[in-house]
């Protein structure tokens, strides 16, 4: 934008969409103001409340032939979404987005195109809703050379875990009632198999680290791994369990980090521990000034709004000054797994030696036990226990869990959990 | 500054001061570079590590000839650092500064000087140390109407609280081994009176509300009143006692905010109970956002110096666009006191009809009582309990306090502290 007035054209008039039209109708910044809402359906979407002068369109040509400055794009999903914003960017209009995967995929190449036609491209709303971690890792500690992110970025999976946790419910019945209360899709894959906090990770990779990473180069696992007894277990050790996204700069290697999201046991006085239902958070750790932590509401029309609407303010102040943080084009070498001591449970038909050959297993690799745990419960013939193991490299222990997994006495296959030590480090 | 490079004259070469001058010495930002140390008897503050391009002197006149466009002011105090920072201004320099007594009592004023001399002021580092806050509030959620904030904004009072909680200290003791580790001055007062939080809380009414508070309206109670066996009673409520620092927008006076800082019991599971020794917590409230938090180091080198060099990241990103945060001249009118539940103890020569004659008390005010609390410890002569109260307006309180501090049973005067209902309410 070179001058003058910040008009916005807003793609998408669902929940967000509506929440960032009321922020604009009730409390505009200075010198901001919405002119069109793009929708399909308008004459149905169409609110009573939003300003006459404010032109509905279902025509995304009208948004291109407007005097439209800025593209607010909350349609979701990688197209048309991605289509609409780079012909933004190429015809000279910046872009603030809430869209995730777009980011994660595209914005080096998107970055690039707003530099190249001096436009700003702005994502806060895209990772956290609500807790402006984007512009803290960017600005707010810019000083600092941060070498750390552990989080919770998926607040349906936090939901679930910590239902688990508080009621003691299984897994399934746990994700229905976060589908009730519409903390959860009807179709959860996104969310449970740890796709929708990857594509979070590798944006705050971006902006943290200033490296490009893939999103789909981030290992996931799944938090259906996780069973009641698990908590039962990790309550016993101290800790609960999160699905926790983590990546770390390699010190050693500048084009390698290493990165996964996984759900963990952490220690019940961490802060991850304490993060509630659908919240998330954020622990960045600075090679000069340690750890920061940011928290609050990860989701919904108002948190995510007031990023959007405060992009909207900080591109309103920046005018005529390009700026798009996602970093470089290319991909750094994600490593799968941190090196942590880690929480095996198992669940067997109980007979004479099974501890012995799992230790035998775990010995061969090299890999020390830390503690055997055995609550009172289950029966001869489903009887659950944990092992504890020692900080083992993560090829290492695979072996011994594949040899491990062929025993005929599991009744389901054993879990691995990584233990991590305190609230930041795995 | 017009145009190039961010030429940075340091004042100060104590903690913070070294902290920065190490990261501009080992990962100094683009364009950003140290030209010029300023200290008195430089010949001994003078460091090997300092590349020999840097000027160091102990005249100030230096610094003011030289080419350098940003003065870091680490001197603290409101003068001379005062008298400096508004010759920078007024001499076509940025400031950046982390001393927060001179931008409580006087950031208006110099905020004006910057705009008129279309430079920049920022003070990061004033307020929490390493934790951005400012940058959050200021521009994170700038499209959010913030109209709380709550917050511990004192490590010194939370690290003795902290250890009263966990070690069942006595005040003194804590305080003590506080000054043992550094973590509290020879002279404690500005910390346990509450006069450094109230000047963090100033500067924060200022940049969240956009409204100027004169500090020293801002009503304070010691941390002094807090005794070891307060924290069982709390314990037994739920909760633990801490330094609070809150203040709120008047929803129905635009010229008028409550704020205090005093001791004050909060549950066990907010966010605010759960901050460690000398950490700082902020919670912001948003209408359209809800709460967001951030944590982590309130003070030190390292923390701080990572908030003094990321506002020379933004200064250097800035250039040419004057920025000074502060509300503009004036005061607006501070209430002292919350509505609040309250925690009342006493310590008493037991004998009959005390609580009745309490209770008397309170119910002559209307003030409603909502339990009574009594733990097997003391003896006749010395007998502890607590009262806990509904909200009440604290006048009404006062008057009833003032009534029941005048009976003649009591071994040392009562105490009221407010009691939160949540994290972030009192």
């Amino acid at each position: 934008m070179a001058t003058g007035e910040t008009r916005v054209a807003l793609l998408g008039f669902g929940t967000v969409g509506r929440a960032v039209t009321r922020i604009l109708t009730e409390h505009a910044p200075p010198g901001v103001r919405l002119t069109h809402i793009f929708n399909r359906d308008v004459a149905r979407k169409k609110a009573a409340w939003v300003s006459p002068d404010v032109c509905w369109t279902d025509n995304i040509d009208d948004v291109f032939a407007s005097d439209a400055n800025v593209i607010v794009e909350l349609i979701g999903g990688r197209n048309p979404a991605g289509v609409w914003v780079r012909r933004a960017l190429e015809n000279g209009r910046s872009v603030v987005t809430a869209n995730k995967q777009l980011i994660a995929h595209e914005g080096p190449a998107l970055a690039q195109l707003a530099r190249e036609g001096r436009q700003q491209l702005r994502f806060e709303a895209a990772v956290a809703g609500g807790i402006p971690v984007i512009g803290a890792l960017r600005e707010g500690i810019a000083g600092d050379r941060v070498n750390r992110i552990t989080g919770i970025l998926n607040g349906t999976c936090n939901f679930i875990l910590t239902s688990m946790e508080n009621e003691g419910a299984a897994f399934a019945d746990a994700l229905a009632r976060a589908q009730e209360l519409g903390y959860a899709e009807a179709d959860p894959t996104d969310d449970v198999q740890g796709y929708d906090a990857r594509a979070k990770l590798a944006i705050l990779c971006g902006v943290a680290f200033r490296v490009p990473v893939a999103p789909e180069t981030i290992s996931c696992r799944p938090i259906t791994l996780v069973d009641a007894i698990d908590f039962r277990y990790a309550g016993e050790l101290g800790g609960t369990i999160r699905q926790i996204s983590q990546a770390a700069l390699d010190e050693t290697s500048s084009d390698r980090i290493v990165a996964s999201v996984r759900p963990s046991v952490v220690p019940k006085n961490s802060p991850l521990a304490r993060v509630d239902g659908s919240q998330n958070i954020i622990v960045a750790r600075g090679h000069y000034g340690g750890d920061t932590v940011y928290s609050g509401s990860g989701a919904g029309g108002g948190p995510t709004s007031v990023a959007i609407v405060s992009d909207l303010v900080a591109l309103a102040a920046d005018r005529g000054q390009p700026r798009a943080d996602a970093p470089a084009n290319g991909a750094v070498r994600v490593d799968p797994e941190f090196v942590t001591a880690h929480y095996l449970r198992f669940i067997v038909r109980d007979g004479p030696g099974i501890l012995a050959r799992i230790a035998q297993s775990l010995a061969a690799q090299g890999i020390n036990i830390d503690a055997v745990l055995q609550l009172p419960a289950g029966t001869k013939d489903a009887l659950p226990f944990v092992v504890t193991i020692e900080p083992c490299a993560p090829a290492t222990l695979a072996r011994a869990m594949k040899e491990i997994g062929a025993f005929d006495f599991h009744v389901c296959p054993p879990v691995d959990l990584p233990l991590m030590s305190d609230g930041t480090r795995q």
